[in-house]
């Protein structure tokens, strides 16, 4: 076991603006046995996410920054191949925060076991991950929608964005997604069943938000900031709530470029609220989550959709695509066949 | 009567940037007798407020602007000196939006009778006003203080500040004020009772809430907006409230030059809200705010400040020296002995 040739992705340098591939490092260490309550998991897909861009920052944040030479961060799933603790099998199937290497030793008490029968493995890390949860607490909890009302979503052919918007269709709200490109928007409508969608790129978006929400923006669920985020500030109805779920227009800028909205005072105006949160404060409450989306995938109403590209070494690159805009869905990288 | 000259400020001109007094005219009209259902009141005092140069602004808000060649918007107190309406009497005292001028015209039923005996005649238009009652509503309702939670207050010193910070001490919170210059300083530390003020003219904002608020801010009562919003976004505590009254700092800003906080992704790291009120939908509950400030107001735990200015055609300089933050407590005009 210890002869197993482990690829890890560390971060080799802190990235100043965009993020570039220099900025990791890529080596082979030997992996080690599990000691006593250890287990070692072999990766099959790790997961791509805005939020990784913040992780590479130095400064206090809601989690503590990836150090120079770790491993880079991410969650991932796979299947044990030796443990250290009786409540985890070897072959049993786990989702944890592996990282971005081929073999990861974990605590086994920070491994979730899954049942590889029920969905496919990538969506553990989308509709029935993080993303999903994120969807779910960040529309449900903070956003609060109600039937007939008006939800605006962007990066909407996004992991979360996409499961924001379908989870307030269900709810019985008129939906509008934000996606750059004619294929993205197509499948924000097609896919995932939205009442219309804006192509940020080639579009006036205060224009479009006008035309498609007359009455104003009810919840907009914000993933993106800068821009957009004034378009949605500047259409809003009264007592109109702004989810902060992400920025990702802003993580790469750097400090002196930041942009917060200018208009930020319509909130008053419209007597509105703009509010943040971290999904993990939700732990407690995954299961309910999860119950909730894999019903609503068995009936039909939750379409779930993955972005997968293959091989471990090309994550420094396919995280530039996540922040390029160029997935559909949730975007993981396949490892291994487990 | 309706030989009465009635001097009136109109607005002239929408300022650009920085209101100047050329964006104002006076002239003098007579004044012409209450038709039925009418009120004419000799105005005493007419109200300074932060929110006038907002309705000087073309576009559409909570309220509709002034005209150009209009009579000036202001709330203000003042004696019927003839009615057309048998509920409201000759000699009664009464407040109302009379606008900027000796002599109003005024629907019966959009006046509000006050006892002259009860506080003096300015304090209707502070503590007793929309200043206080847009302290009460927006700190209570909208920020929610708990007893031994931070609460920080933007101009301290001014007519809705000092206000807000003084029920938050009532209330059993620590507070902390931020005004320009020592005086102002020690008037929110010493008259208004808070526990520390920070000089934003002198001192380092951002280091000096560390300081005050070592446990981060719980709720942050902004009047101003700009960089003291944003040192305040970098010292929230986690569950934060921040409440939306105004943003002084930028009202006189061009559009081009109108400055969103670049941090607010703050508010995703704490899971905290910004949020913003407009106090007229509480006039339901006017009421009972007035008499609880009266009540602290008698139990000498909150003190009303009024800073007055003798003379109506000084409106336009006076108007100048709240956006210079130069008064303390409410600013308010005497127009008359009544």
């Amino acid at each position: 076991m210890s002869d197993l040739k482990n690829r890890q992705i560390k971060l080799a340098a802190r990235p100043v603006g965009m993020v570039k591939p220099s900025d990791f490092a890529l080596s082979t260490e030997h992996t080690t046995q599990p000691g006593p309550g250890e287990v070692l998991v072999k990766v099959q897909y790790i997961s791509l996410d805005p939020a990784m861009r913040g992780w590479m920052n130095e400064g206090r944040s809601y989690i503590r920054p990836v150090g120079i030479g770790e491993v880079m961060r991410a969650g991932g799933i796979g299947r044990v191949i030796a443990s250290g603790d009786a409540k985890v099998a070897v072959g049993d199937t786990v989702t944890a925060t592996t990282g971005v290497q081929d073999y990861a030793l974990i605590k086994a008490t920070d491994v979730v076991k899954v049942d590889p029968r029920v969905a496919p493995l990538p969506r553990y890390l989308g509709v029935l991950g993080m993303p999903g949860m994120t969807a779910y607490f960040g529309l449900l909890d903070v956003g609060q929608p109600k039937p007939g009302e008006t939800v605006v979503v962007s990066a909407a052919a996004g992991a979360v964005g996409s499961v924001a918007g379908q989870i307030a269709k269900i709810k019985g709200c008129r939906v509008v997604g934000l996606a750059g490109g004619a294929d993205k928007c197509r499948a924000v409508v097609d896919e995932f069943g939205f009442d219309a969608a804006i192509d940020y790129k080639h579009e006036d978006v205060r224009k479009k938000l006008r035309e498609y929400c007359p009455k104003g923006i009810d919840v907009y669920f914000d993933n993106v900031g800068g821009p957009i985020l004034e378009a949605a500030l500047a259409n809003l109805a009264a007592k109109a709530r702004i989810v902060l779920c992400g920025a990702i227009s802003q993580y790469n800028a750097a400090a002196d470029d930041l942009r917060g909205p200018r208009n930020y005072m319509t909130l008053l105006v419209n007597r509105a609220r703009m509010e943040g949160f971290v999904v993990f404060d939700y732990a407690a409450r995954y299961a309910e989550a999860a119950r909730a989306m894999a019903g609503w995938i068995a009936e039909g109403k939750l379409k779930a959709r993955e972005d997968i590209v293959d091989g471990l070494e090309t994550f420094p690159q396919t995280l530039l695509k996540l922040f390029r805009g160029e997935n559909v869905g949730k975007l993981v990288i396949k490892v291994s066949n487990g």
